[in-house]
């Protein structure tokens, strides 16, 4: 059937692969991205739905605006203007998850051999959406302060198709690296000169533990050319799957009528849920709750990565998000030392992390989450893994860096 | 800046800008396609939300799987089947409203210049989610069996790019009309013959008023060409934002690859409270419910276009669904009308035919929603327009017909 074969290329299911091996129950996997649960505002959450559904319902089961609730982009545009991002109601649009961003900002900018510029690595997430429309992939070296932007600007230069620079600034997943200030500003200055959009994508902006607040690209920006995405989903729930955009009028413009047709608009239930709860409940209280639950699991993370890894094996001190990125001596296979001896001998999962490189894939990595678990079970995990690294792996004494 | 002149054809909000007429309280507006939110199940799912939020918070907060929740893929596997489709749980995929699927299945299979058949008039939420992959159109004549399968067949015959024909079979929108079982029969065969897609868009077929049940597209279907579209939000409650996709093995698993990429997946709370309320409540008790009282709507409104206006006024007499469809006589312009005439003298709105039509727009039709407004209003708004539609007129006088 011809139909069959008229599919667009779509990258086959990598992340919902490797997932697979976080459902054994006797597998401690610190492979997803998930939220604590324990740490939902349930009862908050619970006895918003109550109210709605109890004062509201004709309007909270019903059709609403496209562009999300009048209300929630206005408590949105506070919070990005608490943060720093000069916005108001306008310029947000609310999302189904910031996920949702990322394909409306492709389906809005790429035609078939379009260049995206991404971070190496980057999130598996945005290569997933912008697949689908085909683009060329130039990578861009990172290192501790984020993406090397003389290594951009060599590229810019040499790449005229590029129409999208895409980053994660706060927290990369699958990293953990925050962009300098510097950078931010450089990366302005080059999205200016070369003429591209700035994809800011930053689901992890709130959790920050320690170390300086930056401010957003989106509020560096001099010619609206930076599309920021939030979400509630780290902050509040993902099960909400609500996010937004901000951008400049006629971008977001753009973009709503790319959600009219995408979807029509998102729940409203959830929408009012979420405005209600910004209403009743002081969110940055609870987000410091959640920051200091994190924090706490990140440490016994990096605890034991100090204490039974071997010292071949680097990673990164995020200073936030979920996730931190272990580099293993050159030729280690991440993959398959998680099939052959991690799974069987430790019963332990991660993300091993080939597919976070767009182009060229490096097997030496691997993306661990230090927020889903309990305490006792990362400790746990991370020693029976440190153990049985440091058996497996040559005695070779490195100093623990950032990502080279 | 080149970005802004990057994106791609969206049509216009045609149907944001009609809707807004029905935000003036002073005005009738016969205008939305919305449910009657007296009519929700509001007091069962407030129990759902609180029982979910109560007992299953963890997991109806958190992230879950792309596809849908099996339970929920399992229940609209099982209400396929009632209704005489054969199908299981892995041929289900939850949607973000029908609406995505029509954006889901255009990713699939369109490239720019690929031609989509399309009924002449067709759904407005199904071209504007098309044109962001810039088809082209081939429009197929209706009359009162739905799409003209002699006029398909030549259409199929001179346009090899034809990829897809979409259909709404069951109570179009806009026109109310429902595809007779021979006509379904036959745009199988034909579907088979010109190896294209069928996209069968349903999201009203279980509000039938009266006549006969007809089997779908997708129960017909001999060669999994089917893609089946269906929605909680006629028959539970729109602002869940729930819908499903039907579609063979290969069909469904490139549909739920875009999916992913699209949004990661649907809201969890929503999908565990649709799932819930179908498992707690009879839910074809409450479908007969809706579909009493949309009847009893339907016939006031058939009951002021019969008394009140003028004979040369056609209309579609619809089984079931949400709408009804005028035809004025030649060269009368319904978006003037609303403008000049309804709108300041009989304070009533509708939606005018023009944007329905995909190539060629025929300016004297629109669209009259029978669901949503009281039944007391109703009447009163048909009168106030049908008594001025008569003395603006010429008193032709013509049978009342299904379209021409």
């Amino acid at each position: 059937m011809q139909f069959a074969n008229r599919v667009k290329k779509v990258q086959s299911s990598a992340i919902r692969d490797l997932l697979r091996y976080g459902t054994d129950p006797s597998v401690i996997s610190f492979g997803g991205g998930y939220p604590d649960p324990q740490l939902f505002p349930s009862d908050k959450l619970r006895a918003v739905y109550e109210t709605l559904l109890c004062k509201h319902a004709h309007r909270a089961l019903q059709y609403t605006v496209s562009d999300g609730i009048p209300e929630l982009r206005a408590q949105i545009a506070q919070r990005m203007r608490d943060d720093g991002t000069s916005c108001t109601a306008d310029d947000v649009l609310v999302l189904h998850g910031a996920q949702q961003g990322l394909d409306l900002v492709a389906k809005m900018m790429l035609e078939p051999d379009d260049t995206v510029v991404v971070e190496d690595p980057t999130f598996l997430g945005a290569t997933i959406a912008f697949n689908v429309f085909e683009p060329r992939y130039a990578t861009v070296r990172m290192d501790g302060e984020g993406m090397d932007m003389e290594h951009l600007e060599a590229v810019l230069r040499v790449n005229p198709s590029v129409k999208l620079i895409y980053t994660m600034p706060d927290f990369q997943n699958p990293t953990g690296v925050t962009m300098s200030l510097a950078r931010r500003h450089r990366l302005i200055e080059l999205a200016n000169q070369f003429d591209v959009l700035i994809l800011e994508d930053s689901p992890y902006r709130s959790l920050r533990f320690e170390g300086s607040h930056l401010p957003t690209l989106k509020s560096l920006d001099t010619e609206g050319r930076v599309v920021f995405l939030g979400s509630f989903s780290k902050i509040m729930a993902p099960g909400l799957r609500l996010g937004w955009a901000v951008a400049s009028g006629d971008v977001l413009g753009k973009l709503a009528r790319l959600k009219l047709a995408a979807d029509t608009q998102c729940s409203t239930v959830n929408m009012m849920a979420a405005s209600l709860f910004l209403d009743t409940y002081p969110i940055e209280e609870h987000i410091a709750t959640v920051c200091a639950a994190y924090s706490r699991k990140r440490g016994l993370m990096f605890q034991a990565l100090d204490s039974t890894f071997p010292s071949s094996v680097h990673y990164t001190r995020a200073e936030g998000g979920l996730f931190t990125w272990l580099t293993f001596p050159d030729g280690f296979d991440a993959t398959r030392f998680m099939l052959d001896e991690a799974l069987p001998k430790a019963k332990v999962a991660y993300v091993p992390g080939e597919p976070f490189f767009a182009t060229t894939p490096h097997i030496n990595h691997a993306r661990f989450n230090f927020s889903a678990l309990p305490e006792v079970t990362i400790t746990s995990g991370m020693t029976r893994l440190g153990e049985l690294l440091s058996a497996y792996l040559p005695h070779v004494t490195t100093s623990i860096e950032q990502i080279a």
